[in-house]
């Protein structure tokens, strides 16, 4: 490990980071709030030390594949501590671990919050709370398709092939061709959804913010209740939409825009990202007809697919509380929290992708059994699979699962219920937000103690960073001497 | 599929339950209980369907590995439904449905009931539900060793070479061999069992039930409030230790007789099974003891080492309502549900060896991040895994699970809540009996309607038979005439 490559960019994203924190300063003094100095004092430590930093390492080796790691793990967490500043000096949010849960919380798109009465935070609060989220969706559609194959995490191998460059042990020309192309999408996206919700009636701040959030599938909202406050199908709609798009595969919605309008009805994974949702829709919206919980057909339709999609792009948006749902909700519900997004979108989870190819490989293995001298090909988007990138899936997989059990055991062993830790793990490791039990949608994490708070921190890192990243840095190899 | 070759297995399973059906028929003559006719007559229509069906197929095809996976199946459904006669001939369960259930609960050595008042039954339905156990348990013994390595089911290849013997299409040699040998130490530790616990002072007819109820990790008991109705700590300690072999590869006790005792010591799987049992009754039994929720401490030790082998072991008896324990007791308990004993023990779930291979690809997977060049083998008992041994053994897991979330997503359709629909799930499919919420350990399956008993039916059967066996005759495959 050459630990000067690594503390270079570090030192870089924390100048990003500073620069960007101007922008809600700028925010917040127009709207005449007093809390634009700690924006800016922020800023100031953040380029101090980014800039101190940088002049110490002037001179480090090219960044490699196993400094690869360090670089995306702690990347997120400097950034994110930097970003937990304001609130705290500001005393928007009194306790410093709180103040990074709820930045590191913004810039993993969690969107799992401790704040108890939102709406009377100042503007520049609510502001960087969604530019968190629009920051570290970005980052991730860039780690996704960028970054992860390079290093090879669990299955992003296959989009190797997808965006042209070199394909190489040093990283960065690549990283600058694939993302000048995704930010003009996600500014794109984004854009629309802006425009779309002032149309629909919503405010030019309230609509940035929402967009913001919606395009990184974060899910924080200005309103404490979220989304459903603006008692309005119109938006809802809206964000139905923006949040779907924002599930799904940047890399296709690129392809569309330059005219291949196709790739859509090509993609095996966002067909199968489709028929998840409709089903799981279905599924819902019939038992909650059945006992007339809505009065109506559209308003049964319309807030069962806004929390189907809001769960399984893992932004956790909400219009109602589904623990009011009946229990077979909660089912499709925690499992939709684990399946999450497509590969390559802002969404957490295990990724759509991974899911279609598990469920494929069990199939498969199904069919062995009655002949077992025949030779079985993993197809993906007419794509054989080699055995290698399968078990590579497997193995993410696996992680993933027992990151998820150990969650929980740690939970109950500290004295939570067995629902609300399982509640809390499974929204923290998928990057949801809202959970089940005492952290369901109608509440937040602000019950929770420190040392929960840190944990499930940490699920947030370990799942946005596709696992392998974070839990790579815990062997000790990773960090001999090279 | 030759349905021929199967047809005459099946019926001569059927003759071998019908003998077995005049056992209870002599035990019930013997107590001086009525029901002893329906017992005969039970045996006289197995005899009958069996006998006629033998004289129709006298010359079938040698069975193939096709057919073998519709001969344990079927075998296992036609003998619970053979068993479920006398209990429901009798009027001891005067729903046939709720026979069904319970014999092949009997069978698959699951243990769960929907007898609300066990105490007040006759002697011959007392026997005949931990006969059931008994015959069930040597059958999946025999199933796990001999017959299953040759189909290929996910990992049990590796004991193909465990015992000597032609490895070749044709079944029936080697599984004659392997049974006589496996007959005699499942027979040895039963009668071990039996005269320990009449030392520790418990009845002859209560003793060799529990035996029965024991070596076959199944968990029916003659007593209301099974095990802990003798509040006995001698009977709890037997029973413990009994429940930890039976739950352990019966190969290795075979061996063991035979001088080669060391073999425990040597054997991941058996290593890794202790130090399971080891970790999750300190982290329970630290946190019961905390909470002073038994007045000693070896109380506190009894009763959570009871309940840990009971339930990774699969057979659940019970000393204890573990859904008044803490949290954490639950949430560990539940994923012991899901490992289960050792490969080739009479216990049901995931088994031991298939986790301990998933966690070491798992582990290996996250250190072929840092060398993606390096060639990585998989080791288990200082044998390398094949590849498309490994992969096999993840496709076993993958649908394991599989079944498991569609279980929870029907059952929560239905109407159940969310903790009793993943503890029935879990509870049947890895055959342990008591699960959590309403079919909790001081419950029983009694309250739940028809389609439900079924449904677990099924569960049992597929969990069981090691998902596979099951599964692949949902293929269309299966069925095609050769």
């Amino acid at each position: 490990m050459s630990y000067r490559s690594v503390l270079k960019v570090l030192a870089f994203l924390l100048l990003v980071t500073a620069a960007c924190l101007l922008l809600p300063a700028l925010v917040s003094a127009l709207y005449g709030d007093p809390d634009w100095p700690y924006f800016l004092a922020a800023a100031g430590l953040g380029g101090l030390v980014g800039g101190l930093v940088l002049l110490t390492v002037r001179y480090a080796p090219e960044l490699r594949v196993r400094e690869g790691f360090a670089v995306v793990s702690f990347g997120w967490l400097v950034v994110g501590l930097l970003g937990a500043m304001p609130y705290w000096l500001s005393g928007q949010i009194p306790s410093l671990i709180d103040a990074v849960f709820e930045s590191i919380s913004g810039f993993t798109t969690t969107g799992a919050t401790i704040l108890v009465d939102i709406e009377s935070r100042t503007h520049g609060t609510l502001f960087w709370r969604s530019l968190t989220h629009w920051l570290g969706g970005m980052g991730i559609v860039l780690l996704a398709l960028a970054i992860l194959p390079l290093l090879g995490v669990g299955g992003m191998q296959l989009f190797r092939a997808e965006v042209p460059g070199p394909v190489a042990e040093r990283l960065t020309p690549r990283i600058r061709q694939t993302a000048k192309l995704l930010w003009a999408v996600y500014f794109l996206l984004t854009a629309l959804e802006v425009i779309a919700l002032m149309i629909a009636g919503m405010g030019p701040f309230d609509a940035v913010c929402h967009s913001f959030a919606t395009m990184a599938t974060g899910g924080f909202s200005n309103h404490n209740q979220s989304v459903g406050g603006y008692s309005s199908p119109a938006v809802e709609w809206i964000v139905i939409v923006f949040m779907f798009l924002a599930g799904a595969n940047f890399s296709l919605h690129y392809l569309a825009l330059t005219g291949r309008v196709k790739v859509y009805a090509k993609d095996e994974e966002f067909r199968f990202y489709g028929s998840i949702i409709l089903v799981c829709t279905a599924l819902i919206a019939t038992t909650l007809w059945h006992i007339s919980f809505y009065p109506t057909a559209a308003a049964t339709v319309r807030h069962t697919l806004f929390q189907v999609v809001s769960i399984i792009t893992t932004t956790g948006f909400g219009t109602a509380d589904y623990l009011l749902w009946p229990p077979v909700a909660h089912a499709i519900l925690l499992i939709l929290m684990a399946v999450g997004g497509c590969a390559g979108s802002t969404g957490g989870g295990v990724k759509v992708m991974r899911v279609f190819i598990l469920l494929r490989h069990a199939k498969s293995e199904l069919k062995k059994m009655l002949h077992p001298r025949g030779v079985y090909t993993l197809w993906f988007n007419n794509r054989a699979m080699s055995p290698a990138l399968l078990t590579n899936v497997l193995g993410f997989f696996l992680l993933y699962l027992l990151v998820y059990l150990v969650g929980v055991v740690i939970l109950t062993l500290g004295g939570l219920d067995l629902v609300t830790s399982v509640g809390a793990t499974a929204a923290t490791l998928g990057n949801i937000g809202p959970g089940l039990g005492l952290v369901g949608p109608a509440s937040n994490y602000s019950s929770l103690v420190g040392w929960e708070k840190m944990l499930l921190v940490l699920f947030m890192l370990i799942g946005r960073l596709e696992i392998f990243t974070v839990l790579v840095l815990f062997l000790p190899e990773a960090w001999r001497r090279s």
